[in-house]
């Protein structure tokens, strides 16, 4: 099969550039089509044998309802939603008769992108043919783990690894500024667990607002993950409250048997992280 | 000035022994007292140059005013606790005339003692003379970097690096049994970031829950932090809970804003860490 003409819609985006430019260095001639590109997505989609909409979450069902009645028959329509649920009722609904229909979630950014190895893309394959098939074996050829799954279980998924991750580290930043830290101070006392911590919550707390309230707010399985959160913080928060150590040692028990053998896994792991933070702190000491 | 010799109070603890390893090897003369050992710890102290102290929180100021009394004048008493304020006031209350005194937290487990390169020892020095200057020497001498602070300073600083680090850690892993998540299906669609945060939980988890419990209860400072924690909690939640994407996306920008030109270093340094875990990963691949 000859290189297949990929439509980005959403291409201006970092992550449909990032994407486009993969495309582009495989030698596919890419579409770009976006908000101010003299293409439209309909005119993108009309002339693509593959399609990619990556436009923000809460308008991909719209987009994909406008955009994929123009698909060619034998072409594909596929899109990089972090929700799948709802991007993937809309390609159902709005696919002509004949369109492959591939939904993925690459678990990473933007800058990951050109060089994502062994990094995960969750894969909701809903009508697959040639052309998902060539887009697969593209995608494992650049490095990606694609990680098989449907839509309600990759939103449930999701709800735990991105939705309780992104929760806890934006309530940290915030508590931290509520009660007024000085962050550099922290620092020189810090553990490597604190140091560690406040990268990740400093990491995603560069990244985009509205991306990270839809990651929150559009998929329903995150409300339940939040609630729990929100309960188990109730919880322990009670024992310190009352200053009950040994209710706070049940609760930690708990929680420390469910985790079963991966705790030693996690030990190993980041014993090894720290490490390699030492040397990075040593890096930017000689760049200085 | 000859070595000194150093008695450990608590010296079969992890960290009691850890310490007392590192002043065998320089050639110090090392007394071990214990709960069940045969050398009591008055007697232990009453012998030594340096005394340390090396004993659950809670204990901390009872074992002082047991032990050092019988301290000699011109010896130290020091002492390893998480939380300076009680174990400071009992140095300073039981200690004789013309016996030093030093305060230290080492922001790390008994693991690192051995290879503490750039690690953190909180010191407080409260009086000191040769015997301190001794020890303080020793430490850098083996790579600590020391952080002088007061005791108050100290229980305010972790209440921030250990308290909500610890807190958010364990209630996240308390959520995840909560929803009865299969922690082996959600690594299969991790994100680097979910990998290194349940590595992070699982860490945690791994250790002893009387001293989580201990540095949560006995700090005084850490149920203002974790209030702090609590609301910003319940605000985010109020937010996931009505789909107020803007009112999300204004806390986000809040906590954004007050991490400021440190989310670009978080940014980088944690590329670094999840450059580094690909490695681990392909390392415990080969060992398997």
């Amino acid at each position: 099969m000859s290189l297949p003409r990929t439509a980005i819609i959403g291409g201006r985006g970092k992550l449909g550039a990032a994407f486009a430019g993969l495309f582009e260095k495989a030698g596919c001639e890419v579409l770009i089509a976006d908000h101010e590109t003299e293409l439209t997505p309909r005119q993108a989609c009309a002339q693509a044998d593959i399609t990619i909409f990556s436009v923000p979450i809460s308008v991909t069902p719209a987009v994909i309802n406008e955009v994929a009645p123009a698909a060619r028959p034998g072409s594909l329509l596929a899109d990089l939603t972090s929700i799948k649920l709802p991007a993937m009722e809309a390609l159902a609904r709005s696919a002509p008769d004949g369109v492959e229909i591939l939904g993925l979630h690459p678990l990473f950014g933007p800058q990951v992108v050109s060089h994502m190895a062994e990094q995960v893309i969750a894969v909701c394959p809903l009508k697959t043919g040639p052309r998902a098939e060539w887009l697969s074996n593209f995608l494992v050829q650049n490095g990606a783990h694609l990680k098989k799954t449907t839509p309600q279980e990759h939103d449930e998924m999701m709800a735990v690894i991105q939705g309780i991750t992104h929760f806890s580290a934006i309530a940290s930043g915030l508590a931290l500024k509520k009660l007024g830290v000085d962050l550099e101070k922290t620092l020189a006392f810090a553990s490597p667990i604190y140091e560690l911590r406040l990268a990740m919550i400093g990491r995603i707390l560069g990244q985009s607002p509205q991306l990270y309230a839809e990651i929150q707010i559009e998929n329903p399985s995150t409300a339940v993950a939040v609630k729990a959160y929100k309960q188990a913080i109730d919880e322990l928060s009670q024992t310190v409250d009352s200053s009950d150590e040994q209710a706070f040692q049940t609760i930690f028990r708990e929680a420390a048997d469910y985790l079963g053998s991966f705790k030693e896994r996690a030990s190993q792991m980041t014993d090894h992280v720290i490490d390699s933070m030492a040397a990075f702190d040593g890096t930017s000491e000689t760049e200085k």
